[in-house]
């Protein structure tokens, strides 16, 4: 980087990460809204409802009561307890409240798993296309992301053998996301218990990303708990729960790492925001509110797999999971940021260019997060045909 | 350290950072509580107020209102732009709004700083005794801590010299905090000007931890910015403006910074808390109510200066600022944290030994913070006094 004039010395080199994409799509697309433009919002993997009733009635009662302060660094005692009880109707799997760690949304808690189990350099395996910020955190902690090229046809899933290769490259761990962001796929048929095998034979950590667990359209997610004791499984309320803003989250950890993560979170985050930690314990009473969003989702997911393809994008895997599809545009570009970009402008639909997931591949895909109003994903869709049709 | 059992691999050697000292007191007078103990607490640096009415006032219409998803990773513009308005009217200083970066308390702060900055492995001068998470901080990033032994004579501060030393050492930035923790003590007379032309001729960068402004008995504190445009500031709402548990601070940083720090946010932490930013626009609304918190803390601070000398503690400078005064206690004993726990234990009183902010030296001083009720700070007093007495 250039010595910029003011500064005391150069800002590092080593330093520069790449933009999360995403963020600056948002970015020019509230831009345009703000400006008057009607914008349907498909780049952001947010829900477009709040906080679930009790949640939020929690919150406001603490409010009023509570004073809000620091609390414990792994999180308020009852709400690990809650978590730890969710596992168990959830999964089956039986987990002390001693293993679960809050976070500050699995932000943080990809933070303090990668901080606690890996040296310095360690290799890290990531599945490409994935999510952009695990490649970016990497990076900034130090560690070397190890790119893992999936396939359409593998369903965008890594494979035992890719463990194998990550072991034979000396890498210290890999990190799988089931469903994945941003393909929606799943590792389905015994595939997350081949991995969690193949990690514990030849010695690498397991870090499994389980963000959108609760949002599968056909089998449900197995955590990968049931599969390995040393697997370290990171979740978040900001998905199934609609929580994205409150920046809450959890971990689940081997006992032997809860004592490393808590003094890595008493002083790189001191604790968890205490207001959504009160709301994330109310986001487990009675879960119809949540289904009836998933059901919405359903809906979205079915109608767009009928539209889109009818408007040209017809190279799109029926996603397991999430509420996105990862749509290959090569037929239209070999620059999805481009398409993107003019979608944007010409639509006033937004989505996420592949590059931000898959930086090589990716020029020849879109993301589209289906997680906005029926109505508002049923106008996307019309606008999107519109646009495509004279191409 | 040793293979855990059950573990792929061993854990980091490196990584093991220590405890946050602090966190395991409050932790073992919090258990003390819930056992039914009456406990004071004058070890963990919050207040003992919640957020003021207005900030929890806005927090409650946006529970209503709005749906809290995640927000820009540098901040909502409106609360950017109320805090450079702070800015002007606090110190007289014109910072536009881009330069403000709104983070998850300080904490993140630090992180965003630190790794934008600094190579991996580059020296940050760290004033000692002082805030035990700059330490661990730095050394979980993979930077350098260079402790600056400070002295009380020095009322705590470093000086100039100290900067050359840092520079002739081959270090890159000296972190100031001032008012300081745990000494309370502020850099006064020119001091702080001092510092900052002394890291512009050496070309270190200066982070200026100002997150106790707003807490002074005597001098306001100036800001760096006054001295330097290239200085970094970090602040928080979690002292002044009492919302600890909120996780919600800012950055002021050079322009050429900015972008670098929005991508280190947008892949670290998406966003700061939404509810805590709605919350922090309000806390700005009349500062009357902090005013008043601030003159409890004056007199819990001019009450403990009377009578903590006649119980025997009569080494402890009048502090500046913030909310805590560190004792010499080296009359009773060279192990402050033995001296802590029995202190716990017999009378009541959660103090923090000094090793968690100067490990040598710390092993005969003592920090208590008075930021509790008066009435707490006046019973703690007697407390201590009658426990001493024997001694
Ligand atoms: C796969 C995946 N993991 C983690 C995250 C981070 O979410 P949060 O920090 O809100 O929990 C996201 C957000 O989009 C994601 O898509
Ligand atoms: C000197 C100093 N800086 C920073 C912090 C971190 O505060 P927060 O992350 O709540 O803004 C503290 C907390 O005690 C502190 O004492």
């Amino acid at each position: 980087m250039p010595d910029l004039p003011g500064l005391p010395r150069p800002l590092p080199e080593s330093r520069a990460i790449d933009p999360f994409i995403v963020m600056d799509v948002m970015g020019e697309a509230n831009a345009r809204e703000a400006a008057g433009e009607d914008i349907i919002h498909m780049e952001v993997g947010q829900p477009a409802t709040p906080a679930r009733r009790a949640a939020r009635e929690r919150a406001r009662t603490a409010l009023e009561r509570e004073r809000l302060g620091y609390t414990e660094a792994l999180g308020m005692p009852a709400l690990r307890e809650r978590i730890a009880l969710y596992m168990r109707e959830r999964y089956g799997v039986a987990v002390g409240p001693e293993r679960v760690v809050v976070t500050a949304g699995s932000s943080a808690g990809f933070v303090l798993a990668f901080l606690a189990v890996f040296e310095p350099g360690a290799g890290l395996g990531l599945p490409s296309p994935g999510y952009p910020c695990y490649r970016q955190i990497v990076k900034a902690l130090g560690l070397s992301p190890r790119l893992i090229e999936t396939s359409a046809e593998g369903r965008w899933m890594p494979t035992a053998a890719d463990v194998d290769r990550l072991a034979a490259a000396n890498a210290a761990g890999l990190l799988l996301a089931s469903p994945n962001n941003p393909t929606g796929t799943m590792a389905l048929g015994g595939r997350l218990g081949e991995l969690a095998a193949a990690c514990r034979r030849q010695g690498l950590w397991l870090i499994s990303d389980e963000i959108y667990h609760g949002l599968e359209y056909d089998a449900p997610a197995d955590t990968a708990l049931n599969h390995s004791d040393a697997a370290i499984v990171v979740n978040s309320f900001s998905k199934y729960f609609s929580m994205t803003g409150w920046r809450i989250g959890w971990l689940v950890v081997p006992e032997a790492l809860v004592r490393p993560i808590e003094r890595l979170a008493q002083n790189l985050y001191i604790s968890p925001p205490a207001i959504s930690q009160v709301a994330a314990l109310g986001a487990f009473d009675g879960l119809e509110e949540l289904e009836a969003i998933k059901a919405g989702y359903a809906r979205n997911r079915t109608m767009l797999l009928e539209e889109l393809p009818r408007a040209g994008l017809d190279a799109i895997l029926p996603a397991d999971g999430a509420f996105y599809l990862y749509a290959d545009v090569s037929r239209f570009t070999d620059d999805s940021e481009a398409f993107a970009k003019t979608m944007l402008r010409e639509s006033g639909v937004a989505v996420t260019p592949g590059i931000d997931f898959d930086s090589a591949r990716g020029r020849r895909y879109v993301r589209f997060c289906y997680s906005g109003a029926e109505d508002a994903m049923r106008e996307a869709a019309r606008r999107i045909g519109a646009w495509l049709k004279p191409k």
